[in-house]
């Protein structure tokens, strides 16, 4: 069975990310300050991130160019390949055309350094020194590391303490690019010192985490901030997986039915599918895009679309998204990229508007997926990429039993190889579903703060 | 500072391998059967590899056309990118020119796909259902576990029972793939039966492995047995990796001076650079080859060139090469893939007639060069790579000394991410030095076989 790889030149890389802002029928609700109620000012997130990166989270231009310094970091491992995924298809007989585009080619193996790059780039060019970050199954906080190496920042990283004890390789990895690690909560802030005070054994959670990096970020002048995903930046910095897609999928000739991303904060999903979105929007071409989330962390499917805050302690701005509630903690599940209670606003807003269709996945079945996905195409997907695996095996036994041969597009967001532990917990039988009901939810978001 | 990449299009990927046994001043000496002392025949091979394979093992043309659908899986992850380390060079203050090839794209992280998915494929192609192997650091077992995944065929893995418990993520890939692992020594072979009589508590070697796949090989019609270097088939396969070093090279408009290799069994070195050693056997292009190999597993610099057995327990024939003897038990050294008593007899052959210059590492040295590489060039190298990374700074140092900027090349064979122990170690202090001395060897040589 041949492989079928579409490659792109250097030449044909993207320069500009795709801003969805510019093309969106109603503008998304605004971000607003905490103690005013009133939609935030640039000024005013001006201690946690250089204005570049302020004025791309307000951007209402549909095209950003991207820092020639910056493409050329992406050179390193980009263009990224997109694949048809001829042997899945024959393995499960279906008249379906399954395209994945492979993120797990970056250094740090996921997507995740396509804004750690630019992200530490802008930074770097407002004179910054140092950047803080939370990270969970640690995929953005070795993509940050590598970016800052690669720089020359400081990189301090708040990790999770469960995830921290559970995954030391993944901050060996983080360590090894020169950063530091420090699980979360900390003594070091006063929201892990206030948490720890309260709850000694607190294993901690990202929301944890986050506040502790923002609070250290606002304490000082050549310290700032960076997230990972959920902000209209990073999503846009993202947008250079679907742009390539698209290029791509010219050469192949075909344009995608279905595309399927899964979502934790939403970053790797808006990239691969907001470029597409942005062509329905400007009615040039229809498209099917569909956000798959863990059962065990259902903020699209179960959560409200309410203002709520990004993190525990309270310290960031309020936005509208999906939410299960800022204090809420979801089951450990090894899909550790896609638990946290909120979704960007970007895509809670595309959802809102009905060009998304969200659905949510217990883990074993997307664990059977991917092995499934690994037995036939060769790469072991991560955890979090088995999500949208799952749905793309899902949707192509659909087609088999229509006799419909659709395009299906999804994202490959990363491989699995530092999620072994996930892998083996599976195969011996220790792993078990969990789905919130209802009303776990409601109890869930009842701290949360009523606004707008 | 600029990412450098040189792609080839797929369209300029290498069609042949290279056999340097064509271009030899003279044949590297006969494989000996055990028994009679004469040459081995192909007939002698047969129970344990496919008559394409054998007759690779022994041809003198100078290059083997890889088959249409070798090519085919070779395209998922190749060509692989031929980097410049400029950000390396600058970190080092060098006039030298580092260029390096990165295997570690393939889907198993390693430059070992190059030759399991050619075994593979001839195998399947002569009707063979299971293939046994053994593996040490687990990257020859992944790479294999892999390709039996995508050509349809049982892999059946003896895995070094130190590495078995000291990495489980590894088998826990292989697994993934579907492939069964056993720790070796095992119940399962007559071989491994007889070490636990002797040793219960054996951790087992490379060799006491080899017999134990070996041994169920020969037992068996639909069962064969691949080996994940040292054969002259495996190297042919490997140089897919200098071939397209050299049409990249030539982009750059460069030839290298130096080319540098991390030698275990010999594969990877031998991928790199023999492509180079024919041009110049060819009288076209003189190149300096240095090869380097870990201080604890000294067979090119502190092993003797004789007749020895590939395994333990003598079920191999037997082949002169660099030794330090069948019986010999490395120290546990954390570049496992290194850590084998023999070298390929090519590399032997080659090294014997001046050709290559072999030089020792200690460990400790090899990870400090390997995090310089990291935060410089952002990729995390395989330990076993880092013996190679440590020689490209020794030699780029030399450059600045002498003020002469010279063009280095190395394989960087495999990334680190299932290494992140070793990392750990490392940095906690807990690695040290062991180097043999010449007294130690002379007694490790002692049961060596006189023959030849």
């Amino acid at each position: 069975m041949e492989t079928v790889k579409y490659t792109l030149t250097e030449q044909q890389m993207p320069t500009a990310w795709y801003n969805i802002q510019a093309d969106l029928p109603a503008p998304a609700p605004p971000v607003l300050h905490p103690g005013t109620g009133q939609p935030i000012t640039p000024d005013d997130l001006a201690p946690l991130f250089p204005m570049a990166l302020i004025m791309q989270e307000v951007s209402q231009e549909r095209t950003i160019e991207i820092p020639e310094e910056v493409q050329s970091i992406y050179r390193q491992w980009r263009p990224s390949p997109l694949y048809r995924a001829r042997r899945l298809e024959q393995a499960l007989d279906t008249p379906a055309k399954i395209y994945y585009k492979y993120e797990g080619v970056s250094p740090a193996g996921s997507h995740k350094p396509n804004t750690a790059v630019p992200q530490a780039y802008y930074n770097k060019q407002e004179g910054v020194k140092r950047l803080t970050t939370e990270t969970g199954a640690g995929q953005w906080g070795s993509a940050l590391a590598f970016a800052g190496a690669l720089l020359g920042l400081e990189v301090l990283v708040f990790m999770v303490k469960i995830s921290y004890q559970q995954k030391p390789y993944r901050h060996a990895l983080m360590n090894a690019y020169g950063a530091r690690v420090i699980p979360s909560p900390s003594t070091e802030t006063q929201a892990g010192r206030a948490i720890l005070a309260e709850h000694p054994d607190s294993t901690g959670s990202l929301g944890i985490a986050i506040s502790e990096a923002v609070e250290l970020a606002a304490q000082s002048d050549d310290t700032k901030y960076a997230l990972g995903s959920v902000l209209n930046h990073v999503l846009l910095h993202q947008t250079v997986v679907g742009l390539e897609a698209q290029a791509q999928l010219e050469m192949a000739g075909d344009y995608p039915d279905i595309i399927i991303g899964c979502t934790g904060g939403g970053s790797n999903f808006a990239g691969i599918s907001f470029p597409f979105i942005g062509a329905k929007l400007r009615g040039e071409r229809d498209v099917q895009v569909i956000a798959v989330e863990p059962a065990a962390c259902p903020s699209l499917t179960r959560g409200i679309y309410a203002y709520d805050f990004g993190d525990t302690a309270h310290l960031t701005p309020l936005v509208k998204m999906h939410t299960l509630g800022s204090t809420f903690v979801p089951e450990g599940i090894h899909a550790g990229g896609l638990r946290y209670h909120g979704m960007a606003p970007l895509v809670s807003h595309v959802v809102q508007l009905g060009l998304v269709e969200p659905r949510a996945e217990p883990q074993l079945g997307c664990f059977a997926a991917g092995l499934t996905f690994a037995r036939s195409e060769g790469i072991l997907p991560a955890p979090e990429a088995n999500h949208a695996v799952k749905t793309v095996i899902d949707e192509a036994l659909r087609c088999k039993e229509e006799g419909t041969s659709k395009v299906i597009l999804f994202n490959l967001c990363g491989h699995g190889h530092f999620d072994m532990q996930a892998y083996m917990d599976y195969e011996a039988g220790k792993l078990r579903d969990h789905e919130y009901s209802q009303e776990e939810v409601a109890m869930a978001l009842a701290g949360l703060p009523v606004v707008g």
